[in-house]
């Protein structure tokens, strides 16, 4: 029904028809009858991009329908930012479902819609084939068909101008027999010709541009390691030339990121003494978070870890050594920042002309400086804010670990990261927002690339698989990349504290094989430092407010199980996403298995943990043994990269057993049975 | 943090903050904070208006966040359409949800959206009030509060004015003492008066203006009574007075929508005879869906029925008896209808000058033409279309059932029934689309108030429970309205076809009560015609096609049965609604039992079906008690509506015993046991 035989010239337009058409949604013309719906993935109706990183393919789906039994031709549209919209056919899935697919080989924005129209041609050859297939007298058919030939002659240029009109004249004139006509008109070439050329006048666009920001590959896969380079000292304040020689170390343990704590000179006003105390102490370093003092501030470096051009050395070491070196970025000034003085419009105004400090009523933050976001003179601060960042950008940083986004204005960062990558595509943005969840999943969304997660404090089995679920899973996916710490110099979670060797252990593995992406504060964490400030989640002593000296040879140093870790990261792609997770049923309460798998399937590993410090379990496993590729009646072999320990196992009972005094964790490569060519059968 | 202290007066304009404002997605000023997301409910973005009927209450919730721990003030805003938009304060109701509702007591549209904005005075209030309850110093804190109060006077008028005129005035002369004016501050009343004059000069309104559409109550619940009224006749082709003598029949079945095939003259050329033969006999009065003769096409009444004022009389008459009347329109023409030669420019033309007839190749349908809805002369066409609508409205129709709309363009439709609910508010269309699931959803968000289902299909316990699953939750039940049919004048499914009188009568309930919407093609549902066309799903000698004389009387009618149903329908509210659904477990794949719960509480029915015609079969129920409203340990009596039989139960586990041969369902209303004030217990 609703066979559309005759292309059709502009509708006549007028008050009347406007109306319709605002009525009736269908955009200008009442006659679009193609309707494209759920372009996926899609965030709140397009208002975020989703995320990706260099070198993916973006897999696109719509649903398109038109009434009745017409064939449709629907085109995925996409462009890199700036340039104009390629074209990829979609392809039909059923379900009137379409899907293509798209690469992203640069860093940058790329938008992507989708087209679609009526293929008359289409419908009326497939119709036609079927007439003749059943013997009818198809005459009038051939007439019909021949005006759609000519139209797409009319449309079409060169050889298939040529061909088509031909093909029309001899339609017309009704040249030879039926069936002849016939078969000249089904003839593939025509269909191809006429394809190339379609009446897309009535081919509505999906409503929306979509786009994509497309991150370096760092940003789906990193591994941070964070240290205090003024306790690098041999003696004294340690220098970034001090800080110089932990890059070996940091090499060692297999991490590709070190994240430096602020690097600016400290207020001295309202400092805080060791132990977060009031007063401090005459030889106090006090906190490096207290940004701003005589010496400069945002873009200024602590006099006691050398200058700006220091860093830029030490930058340019890390970066030989397969380093990124990402620094804090944390938007708040020390009363003794030269911005409180230069700049006084950029802070909130108190009744008596002092300077609102931070509070969280009845506690005061004397020592910190908010900056007044939302005052009159937002603009000129949003943009030195923004020159933070870039100043970085230009010596030598591209990965910024961001303190407390989620106190300032979501409508800054949006602006502000996008201001920031239009600069440097390949900046990568960390989150450090432990606050509610829609407020971290509105950051993500405004454009940080990373954001911790609360993880830290998930330690149960069940609170393990759900949180996997909820970060790997479902819209928050596409734009919200974790990054899983297990202590940071603000945590030392209860399980650290109590939970002993077993416990750091456990927690780098789920850290290092639940999510792409993950860090440690060390040396505290290797060195299994636990002791908290009573009562607290902090650390006693903490190195925050006090230079600190780490024995990084000490023999019971969990750095070669670490290594171990990242390079077991490094040589499974299926660890460097957080795609195609699978959670795997155990008989054990204290055993948590999960599995990821690459794209292509290449890769699979499936992690093992026991959640129990003290005694050894011994568990059967009921794998899902689709999730990790293999066939029911299928043995394989599973590799232990962490024991280096292999077992065949064959359908989804699986035993295991783990012992917390020696590796609470098994790593698994799942291994196939292949036979090469000479007949020799070998795992891969 | 971010304590927003002082007001501030309108941020300095130009391009730059234009730029910067476009960019952060925050409007008209990067100073608006709060952010709005994910107004619920919400059909693509908005793009949809939801579906309720008269007198419910519609529940909105948003996600409304801020940076940092500022209070917010949210407001849900709702108009009736036309009308300014009126506030109500949204209620948190954690994890940064607000929700509120508003009443739809009148049929039409209306629309919502949320606006927010950081209440500074509350923000201050809140701190200020643990500031003392600390002891601490506050007197900066009470000049801060001084310019809130005065700022809030300035905004304010009449007494509240005066009051906080006075206030300021205390405030900044600092008269009394610290704790004096920290109470005055603090007085409940002046917080109300700050409140009734809020700043919310960069206060965002959400970026969408959502819609609901209210519909009559039998937009929702309804049962419908499908017959030919040409079969009314004692001897010869009904009128619409034979007809009316059904209506006393219809009233005792307990239907309240009586449903006609199409009404109109009937086309002569390539007329269809008996079991849908390509030649009609002599006597053979054809397809009510060949529409138009020499008499009239779409608003003429086929002459053997009457006139349209007979017609009209037929309408007056059901309405009272507390019945509508649904017409049947569907949007094509015979040969013979008057619009061929009057407006041959409504269809398409074939090269040869005819015209194109309906086909599915090699199939062809030459007694139907199809409208050209997408050529030149679409917009005459979908006017005239438009009239149709209108025409029976202003002859006492307001239910229509829409035949096949999945072959017209659905921007006609989105355009054509709000048009006609602009006329209408009360119209209710029942779209006949049996076709591809996202076409179905998108007929029913452009417009349609009911659709047909592919209940008539669905058999098995798996079908059916996942099928009430689709029906009745998620986006899809914001805007599709299911309406069960067991059978139809085209479909005899082959359930029915060989199941005997358990099947007619399992597949009644299931209708009856899955369902607020159900429909039977009678009398041949209640006198179990089930004989096929051989191989096919029609009926022999359907009466699609031929005058039938039904024996109304005989003595193994399901109409006693049925008749019951529509009163279990009529007296519990739970079946007037789809909300509340919960499918229950149970031991044995032959028995589905599923309940229903009215938003009150109070009326709660469970139904329990046997799929199995030919064995007696005793089972055991694993009730879902949250669903029923039951607590673990309380004591329940089931009533069975059908069989009358009582029970008592307690706990989760309850035995059932079933039997074809007598009834195969039980339809238990849940009675809970309650104690009157003289200590006397009963069951509600």
């Amino acid at each position: 029904m609703g066979l559309q035989s005759v292309p059709r010239s502009a509708a006549p337009a007028g008050v009347q028809a406007t109306a319709r058409m605002q009525t009736s949604g269908a955009g200008t013309d009442g006659r679009r009858r193609v309707l494209i719906e759920h372009v996926r993935p899609e965030i709140d109706g397009g208002r975020f991009p989703i995320k990706r990183v260099v070198g993916d393919r973006v897999d696109i789906e719509a649903d398109v329908f038109v009434d009745g039994h017409d064939v449709l031709a629907v085109r995925l549209l996409y462009a890199e930012e700036g340039a104009p919209f390629v074209e990829v056919p979609m392809v039909a899935r059923g379900n009137d479902v379409f899907a293509a697919s798209f690469a992203v080989p640069r860093c940058g924005r790329y938008r992507y819609t989708v087209e679609a129209w009526v293929d008359a041609f289409a419908t009326f050859r497939h119709g036609l084939m079927k007439k003749v297939a059943a013997g009818q007298d198809v005459r009038v058919e051939l007439l019909d068909g021949g005006r759609l030939v000519a139209a797409a002659a009319a449309r079409a240029a060169g050889e298939d101008q040529h061909l088509l009109a031909a093909l029309a004249r001899e339609l017309e004139g009704e040249l030879g027999t039926m069936q002849e006509r016939a078969a000249r008109v089904l003839d593939e070439p025509i269909a191809a010709a006429i394809a190339r050329h379609p009446d897309r006048s009535l081919s509505p666009r999906h409503a929306r541009e979509l786009s994509v920001v497309v991150d370096p590959p760092e940003a789906r896969f990193s591994s941070w390691y964070e240290f205090f380079p003024r306790s690098c000292g041999r003696d004294a304040h340690g220098t970034f030339a001090d800080a110089e020689r932990m890059i070996p170390y940091v090499v060692e343990l297999g991490f590709d990121v070190i994240y430096l704590p602020p690097i600016h000179p400290i207020g001295v006003q309202y400092r805080k003494g060791r132990n977060n105390t009031l007063v401090a102490g005459p030889g106090d370093p006090g906190s490096p978070w207290a940004i701003g003092a005589a010496e400069g501030g945002h873009t200024a470096v602590h006099p006691s870890l050398g200058t700006v051009a220091d860093f830029e050395r030490f930058v340019r070491a890390a970066n030989e050594a397969g380093i990124e070196v990402a620094i804090d970025i944390a938007f708040q000034a020390s009363p003794d920042h030269p911005w409180v003085k230069e700049h006084p419009e950029w802070f909130h105004e108190r009744a008596d002309g002092s300077i609102q400090y931070a509070e969280n009523p009845p506690k005061k933050y004397q020592d910190v400086y908010p900056f007044a976001f939302d005052g009159d003179a937002w603009l000129p601060l949003w943009d030195a804010l923004r020159d933070v960042f870039l100043f970085w950008v230009r010596r030598g940083v591209h990965v910024f670990r961001v303190d407390n986004p989620h106190t300032k204005p979501l409508s800054f960062w949006e602006w502000c990261l996008a201001e920031v990558k239009r600069i440097e595509p390949r900046a990568v943005f960390l989150a450090e927002a432990f606050t509610r969840p829609k407020v971290m999943l509105g950051l993500a969304k405004r454009g940080f690339s990373q954001s911790y997660t609360y993880f830290t404090w998930r330690t149960t089995k069940t609170e393990l698989e759900t949180y996997l679920g909820q970060v790997t899973g479902g819209d928050a996916a596409e734009v919200m990349r974790p990054n899983f710490w297990p202590n940071t110099p603000d945590i030392l979670p209860e399980e650290l504290q109590h939970g002993g060797r077993p416990a750091f252990l456990r927690r780098a593995v789920l850290a290092a094989t639940m999510s792409s992406n993950w860090g440690i504060y060390g040396p505290a964490f290797e060195l299994m430092e636990h002791v908290p400030r009573p009562g607290s989640e902090e650390y006693l002593d903490n190195e925050k407010f006090e230079l600190k000296r780490w024995d990084l040879d000490r023999s019971d140093s969990l750095r070669h199980v670490i290594a171990r870790l990242n390079r077991i990261r490094r040589e499974n792609p299926a660890l460097q996403a957080n795609r195609n997770v699978a959670v795997h049923r155990t008989d054990d309460d204290f055993v948590v298995a999960f599995s990821k798998r690459s794209d292509d399937g290449e890769s699979i590993v499936l992690t093992v943990v026991l959640l129990d410090g003290h005694h050894p379990h011994g568990c059967w496993l009921d794998l899902d043994l689709a999730a990790l590729g293999v066939a029911d009646d299928e043995t394989f072999q599973v590799h232990d990269l962490l024991g280096d320990g292999r077992w065949q196992w064959h359908g989804r009972r699986a035993y295991v057993h783990l012992d917390p005094r020696v590796m609470p964790a098994q790593v698994f490569r799942v291994r196939k049975f292949v036979r090469n060519e000479t007949g020799f059968e070998y795992y891969t």
